[in-house]
């Protein structure tokens, strides 16, 4: 066993979270060790931290960067020394279906999640990025372009995989006409994915505040709630990235959709109802996903190096975790706060987050 | 003003129906008027018999076949003789993203419906086909091809075109594999028409009671529901045709579903709760449609008459449209009422349909 450092949640699900010392496997002979540089912290993060799902004491932290400090005998490809991103699952059966198709993060043999999630060989749990060291089969590790700054590459990894996999499904690209519902972590690589696919890419958002940024993003155009009834709004989109992490209605994203077109909802996962009747009147589809799978993740991580694509983050040492999570629970970010692990190396023992 | 006898609902939302006198416009330019010949009888005819959506007395019938007796000076491709078929729309804007997409059943001004609409030169009520005669524009009159027979081809108009946008929208074709569940008048011709497309088609059912039936309209296969959740189930469709007619979850059909695949809900419109977990897990698609636009009913058509595919039908004389509303009330019927409606040129004056 090799110990590290990492920030976990608390009985009380506050956002203070306690530095611990947490354990990680010896290296098998496909793992890599990676030092942790940045983290980006998630919007599920927050619901997780706050116990919502009752899953107890978590470390958390599922979008990373970080660079290779050991290799097993048998990873190939990558070698200490490399810089590497790593998102929300860190094995798979490999074997099923969706494994071959490249879509591990749907295994039917449930996917190892990088935190909260069951180590598949030796059944120990999981525990996330929000921490100084990070081991894992090399396979799950992509290596991160020369051209992408890590702090903003982390956010990639989750938000960033959220985004281009219903892009990419809906073939979206020059001709598209492609919506983002709320411009958070998610919202604003969606703009910036979609613009850069060669899409027009119109914002909705319930107010006018974010109008600049959205433009400043890539968006042609912004919507605001008012108008989403209108005329003008009717089957406007090819593809509405729903990203409100609320309880919300479908129907006036149903509404802007196009003939065929379709309503990703991507922000919040819970049971929701839906009028048939607003899927049936031009034959609009109702999907959703969950972050990528390794092809569209390799993928994604090149295109973004093309085109100079990253997150917009706000980056934080490590140890000033509880204000990210407070401030984005009260969406005060823009777009995404990115923790700095080089911290933890010379913080002293264990000890509770200043909240 | 002409008129003609058809049968009406009542008050009391009963299957007698009443024999009336109704009027049909006198015709205009683009007008032609056709005598019934065939008109199916579809399960959304029993729901508003029964008055569920508060419409008032109907005239029903919206899929049917019938002979030309008159066209108007501005009517072209159509002459006094010709056999055609309509169905469940008879005038749109003509203007719209829709209507100039071809998919009149979604136009934005609403298309005129075959009965229970209003039109939208005199703003009279239309009245539909369990009638003698029907006077509509001509461009919403199919020519009926010669290879079909003309009780059989009637319900193609609604529940066959019900049928085949979702099947063409999902580009199914050879390798493709469809599910239908529910084996009713929509069911069965789902069957037949992803066969023909070269498909292979599963049937879903609740009960074994119709698998040689299945087999013989095309089905390479049956699952009963006690398999739905069955690993060999598990992804298999790329398309799965829900023609169920009450109120179901869609989850095991979601399971079904292949990565990327869809659940097509065309049996039931009411508002449904989904699981979004259901749609993420594989990017499973929820769709819907209604009936059918002219471009896609003429395909449908030709098709048809290529492939020798029409409906199963049991043919009643108009008379019995009591019989045929209580058995398909049961699901009584192998696999949709056909009225014929030669009866009403020798039946007495206005009366009330045997119960
Ligand atoms: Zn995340
Ligand atoms: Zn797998
Ligand atoms: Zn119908
Ligand atoms: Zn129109």
């Amino acid at each position: 066993m090799r110990t590290t450092t990492g920030w976990q949640s608390n009985a009380e699900g506050t956002f203070a979270l306690d530095r611990v010392t947490i354990e990680r496997r010896d290296l098998r002979d496909d793992d890599i060790a990676v030092r942790v540089d940045y983290c980006g912290v998630c919007h599920s993060d927050l619901h997780r931290i706050q116990n919502l799902f009752g899953e107890g004491l978590l470390v958390p932290g599922h979008e990373f960067t970080g660079t290779v400090t050991e290799a097993g005998p048998a990873v190939t490809g990558l070698a200490p020394g490399d810089r590497v991103a790593v998102g929300t699952i860190v094995d798979s059966c490999g074997a099923c279906p969706m494994c071959e198709a490249g879509q591990q993060n749907y295994c039917y043999e449930g996917p190892t999640t990088t935190y909260g999630g069951t180590d598949r060989v030796d059944g120990t749990p999981t525990r996330g990025a929000y921490s100084g060291e990070y081991v894992l089969r090399g396979t799950f590790a992509h290596r991160l372009p020369d051209a992408l700054d890590p702090a903003a590459a982390a956010p990639l990894m989750c938000a960033g995989i959220t985004m281009w996999e219903p892009l990419r499904t809906a073939g979206i690209g020059p001709g598209s006409r492609v919506a983002v519902a709320g411009l958070g972590g998610l919202g604003h690589l969606g703009v910036k994915l979609a613009a850069a696919l060669g899409a027009e890419v119109t914002v909705l958002s319930r107010t006018a505040g974010k109008a600049d940024d959205a433009r400043r993003l890539g968006a042609a155009d912004v919507l605001t709630a008012d108008r989403y009834e209108s005329p003008e709004a009717r089957g406007r989109f090819d593809l509405v990235l729903d990203t409100v992490p609320a309880p919300h209605d479908f129907g006036p994203y149903l509404h802007m959709a196009a003939l065929d077109g379709t309503v990703a909802v991507l922000g919040y996962p819970l049971p929701a109802t839906v009028q048939i009747m607003d899927l049936i009147h031009g034959r609009k589809k109702l999907t959703s996903s969950g972050t990528g799978g390794l092809r569209h993740t390799a993928e994604l991580l090149e295109f973004c190096a093309e085109h100079g694509i990253a997150a917009d983050v706000e980056v934080l040492p490590s140890a000033r975790v509880a204000d990210a999570l407070a401030r984005l629970s009260k969406g005060d970010v823009r777009y995404r706060f990115v923790l700095d692990l080089a911290d933890l190396a010379d913080l002293p023992g264990p000890a509770r987050a200043a909240a």
